[in-house]
């Protein structure tokens, strides 16, 4: 399987990675982006309550200098595991954990960050699932976040996708701890569900994380519309990460991972070739927020709920 | 009372209006607005099966021919019946049926349309409500909605507003009936609230309306996006109408009324000045869409749910 050790030398790759020259820091301080060759639609996601563009810690290494978390693609589309479709699924499909999620772990854990692990295709007790693991900055397994909304939609002429011929949805909510908030998860079209994200919302999450790969017609369509959504109801950030366009395969993913600001402002947004994208978590401006269109508190409780049927 | 008195002189020549030019109506029929200058901000949605640009019914009176039904804005400002301003409305408080919801009775019958009137402030039993009364083709009223998300925000620097000094909340759900579809009522404010669009969808509502009067801080920000999330969500058309902008009113409105498809895509939007906006509601590209992106079947009834708990 090429697949799989191309993923590994690249994964690897990740703790070895070289500091940026000034002038690419530079860059992605301005919510560009620079080139990364270690991976497709990674974003790092520099997360913390300093604020802004805050003075580098400058004893630690170039890697983790850069970022506390980093948010891997929806399948890490033919690089890290399996390519998107459903005809791949049951040949890529692991354990976890397992060789593929076993690599992301020690990456954690060397470069002393959070890795949420794009998905993969998941084998457990006869079933497959579209699954995404996270790592503390010690490697352990945090959480796995099985997608509840298997993709099966027919767009006449655009786009036809069943993931369900081949995948059972999961059935439980994701959430985890760090040190700077709670992070809720979902996979891809689990975005287009708001009750999801409103739970989580309830939950205390104030970061809502989607490795997805979106397509050529819900992309321009949907993508950045569902995420600032998402952001604004909830008063939450939401970062995505898709994989890389690639116009030759099967599934052509939209690309653009994105993060946005509970404000509903695009803070960065990748393109659609391979790059990393760097972002600031600001805790304090989501609580400004917060405060000053208070929502929470002025939902109706009188007149509706979100109620969640399970832990 | 001016407001009053230009209100009914306007509120009347909606009946008398004579047909547009050639010139205008294609400009409406590309998505573009001629100007009106019988009131500001009004959508006239003009709502069938029929496909779009379907041939005219010419022995109808002109007024007839382009529209079903008619918009009106929050406050229908400087127009109807009073500014936006909380000290204005204990004074222009009216009851409904009162003197101003009259009129919008007899347009409604006189042109056999829907009006759905925007908002006036209501008095009813010593507390002040900001509700919009919708008329039937007969006159009826068919349904009053109370806001029920009253706007108490605090932005510094740039807006503050506390709705609740002087107007108490409503406290039910807002729907009604036409031989097109079901429409479900919000108020301004009230569309920040994701459940309440969920309820109305639930519910059978396939366009929410939602007279507002967003201003210039919220207005670029989440005036759009707001609107589109909900059509996206709830696939279901959302039309917006707000007063035009007065750079010398004490609340300056953003304007920008605007009609959205359950695709997410803006089908026409006012500028900031006074005008006209038409645009069909098409209820088979409705169902085309549910159909596509099932998310309604595709919920997890076991996992959550949107609860009302009022009829």
């Amino acid at each position: 399987m090429l697949h799989k050790q191309r993923a590994i030398n690249r994964c690897l790759s990740l703790a070895g990675k070289k500091t940026p020259s000034p002038r690419r820091q530079q860059a992605r301080r301005r919510g560009g982006a620079g080139r990364g060759g270690a991976g497709r639609g990674r974003i790092l996601g520099r997360c913390g309550t300093a604020p802004r563009g805050a003075g580098a810690v400058t004893h630690r290494p170039p890697f983790r200098l850069r970022c506390q978390w980093c948010f891997l693609a929806e399948p890490w589309l033919e690089c890290f595991n399996s390519p998107y479709g459903t005809k791949y699924f049951p040949e890529y499909a692991e354990k976890i954990p397992g060789d593929s999620t076993q690599k992301l772990s020690e990456v954690a854990k060397k470069c002393s960050i959070y890795v949420i692990g794009g998905s993969i295709p998941e084998e457990d007790a006869g079933k497959l699932y579209n699954t995404c693991a996270v790592f503390g900055p010690d490697g352990t397994l945090l959480v796995k976040h099985r997608k509840l909304h298997l993709f099966d939609i027919d767009v006449p002429g655009k786009i036809t996708f069943q993931e369900s011929k081949t995948l059972s949805p999961g059935d439980s909510f994701s959430t985890f701890d760090t040190p700077y908030c709670r992070v809720g998860l979902g996979i891809c079209y689990d975005i287009r569900f708001a009750e999801l994200a409103q739970i989580y919302a309830q939950r205390g999450c104030q970061l809502l994380v989607y490795p997805a790969a979106f397509n050529l017609t819900t992309g321009p369509a949907h993508w950045e519309l569902l995420q600032r959504g998402r952001a604004v109801d909830n008063q939450v950030y939401v970062a995505t990460a898709s994989p890389a366009r690639d116009d030759k395969a099967s599934y052509v993913a939209w690309g653009h991972s994105t993060v946005v600001s509970p404000w509903g402002e695009v803070l960065v947004k990748a393109g659609t070739e391979e790059m990393i994208v760097y972002s600031d978590i600001d805790l304090k401006k989501l609580a400004e927020i917060r405060q000053q269109i208070p929502i929470f508190s002025q939902k109706r409780s009188d007149l509706y709920a979100v109620e969640a049927k399970k832990p």
